[in-house]
Order: structure tokens, then sequence, then C-alpha cells
């Protein structure tokens, strides 16, 4: 694994995605920010869909941040990629950004994911991750912790301050 | 208008909103608050789409924040209501809960966007608000000040800190 963001997902603009702006619907990119970016991770921490259900744990969002950044149109294919900024027992915080060929190096927009470790064996409670999990996310930390903490990390809504 | 939130808008929770964990995926939380939220909000404020195509102005997505609190299942009607926590010349910050009957008076999601107004005469710029759009926005704002800044709002992703 090398010290670079993880390219972790590809995907064209379906038009159901798409409104009366003729762009990508603002919560659609959500959609493709989890269907494609953690899903995809949790893919590669193993916590896939069979790993779930073979050692009844699961994940859980806690919270999410977007920042719209270039429309992103109908039929447009759109990668996202991610850098693991943290995590704990039980969580971790996942950057995720969107990316256009026609944008080349400027993103579409970046999100940002709390997410928690449940198991879900009887009523779903969270609980720390499996070790095997807790390995996997201690090597993609090791790999990422090298990189810059990026733009829209840790942001908070609100207009810009009166002058 | 009232000093209290806006009720804006009532949906079932749909089959395809649906994930693995059997309750509503965490980007249709966003899909629902954009589509029954933020939408139903303009509806109220001047800029339907009728009015939207007839005067070449729209209101872009900037940012946006998501806090899921309790799961919601398949079928269950979710009901969206909403604060403007406040505005200036081009902008607005609108708060939004989705509830259920199940939860009562606990909310199952909070949200918060940033959005701004678009002239779309030629190519998409921001711009200040149609004076009667301004106007909306005053009076909504004049209704809602008294209410509390809500929970959530403003919030930032971060892991808790170690003790």
């Amino acid at each position: 694994m090398i010290a670079a963001p993880l390219s972790l997902y590809r995907t064209r603009v379906k038009p159901e995605w798409v409104d009366y702006n003729n762009h990508l619907n603002d919560g659609y990119y959500l959609v493709i920010f989890s269907l494609g970016g953690v899903d995809e991770f949790m893919n590669r921490i193993g916590m896939s869909d069979a790993e779930r259900r073979a050692t009844k744990t699961t994940i859980y969002t806690l919270e999410a941040h977007i920042n719209y950044l270039r429309e992103v149109k109908l039929d447009e294919e759109v990668e996202i990629r991610c850098q693991l900024i943290g995590f704990d027992q039980k969580r971790f915080q996942l950057y995720l950004t969107m990316h256009t060929a026609r944008l080349g190096d400027e993103l579409a927009a970046t999100s940002e994911f709390m997410l928690v470790n449940i198991d879900s064996a009887g009523d779903p409670k969270s609980a720390p991750f499996r070790p095997d999990v807790a390995t996997k996310l201690a090597e993609v930390m090791e790999a990422h912790k090298a990189l810059p903490l990026p733009q829209n990390s840790g942001r908070a809504i609100g207009l810009p301050k009166k002058k």
C-alpha cells in the first residue's frame, strides 16, 4: 500500500441522479460517496457484505459532510478516492473525493464520514472492531498518516462573518 | 407564520432507499432532505421550478452535513421540518430534521445545508436573490429568529479526543 489516497470506485452519472439543473443532484453525491466510497472501503478492511453476514457485524454511519465544488453532468464518469483520517476502537473517520477526467486535478466534491462498528448479533449496538479489521485499519492508517489533512476536513457550515 | 420549525414534507421509505442493514441508507437520508426539505422550502420562498425557469435563477447546494441519530425502516413515513438559520445577499443556511411517528419527539436525523442563489441566464454564476425572494427569506427569518440554535448546527466531524 502506497502513501496516496486509494482509488475506490468509478461509475457513470445515471439519469435518475440528475435534477432540474441538469446536473448530479446534491443528494446523489452522497449516494455515490456512500455506495462507491464507504462500501468499497469496507470491502478492503474485511467488512464486505459476506464478511458482515458471517460475523454478525456491520458499520453504521454516524455523520457525513459534503462540499460541492463543481457541477457533474449526466453520463459523466466519476471516480471516488479516499483517505483514512483516523480511527479508534470502534469508529473510523474517512475522507473521500470525487474526480472526473474533465476536471483533472480539480475536485468535483469532497466528503467526510464518521462511521461506527456495530455488533448485530442481537439488537444492534456499537462494539470494538474485530481484530482482523482493526489490523487492516492500522495498515491503511500507516500508509495514509504521511498525507496532509485534506481540504475541507473537519469543516463546519456557517455564513461568512460580516465585515 | 409562527415561530416554530416549518413542516415541509412527508414521504414513505421506498425499497430502493433501503440497504443491507434493512434500514434507510445513509445516502438516501440526504436525498430525502434535499428533495423533501430544500426543494419544498424553495417552493415557499418563490423559487419553485416554474419560478426558477421563468426568472432564469436557481439554487445550488454548497455544503451539507448530516447527523444520523436513529434507524428508519422500509415503508416508515418520515416527516421533514426546517428552520432557517441565517441568510445574506445570496446565501441561506437551512437546518432540517427528520421525524417519524414511532420516534415521537426523538429525531431520526438532523441536517444542515448552505445554499447559494444562481443567475442561470448565461453561464451559471452566483448572484443576489431576487427582491421578492429576499423579502420572503426575511419573513421566515423574522419568524424563526426566536428559535434556539438547534442541536448539531455548525458541527464538524472528528473522533472524540483521547483522554
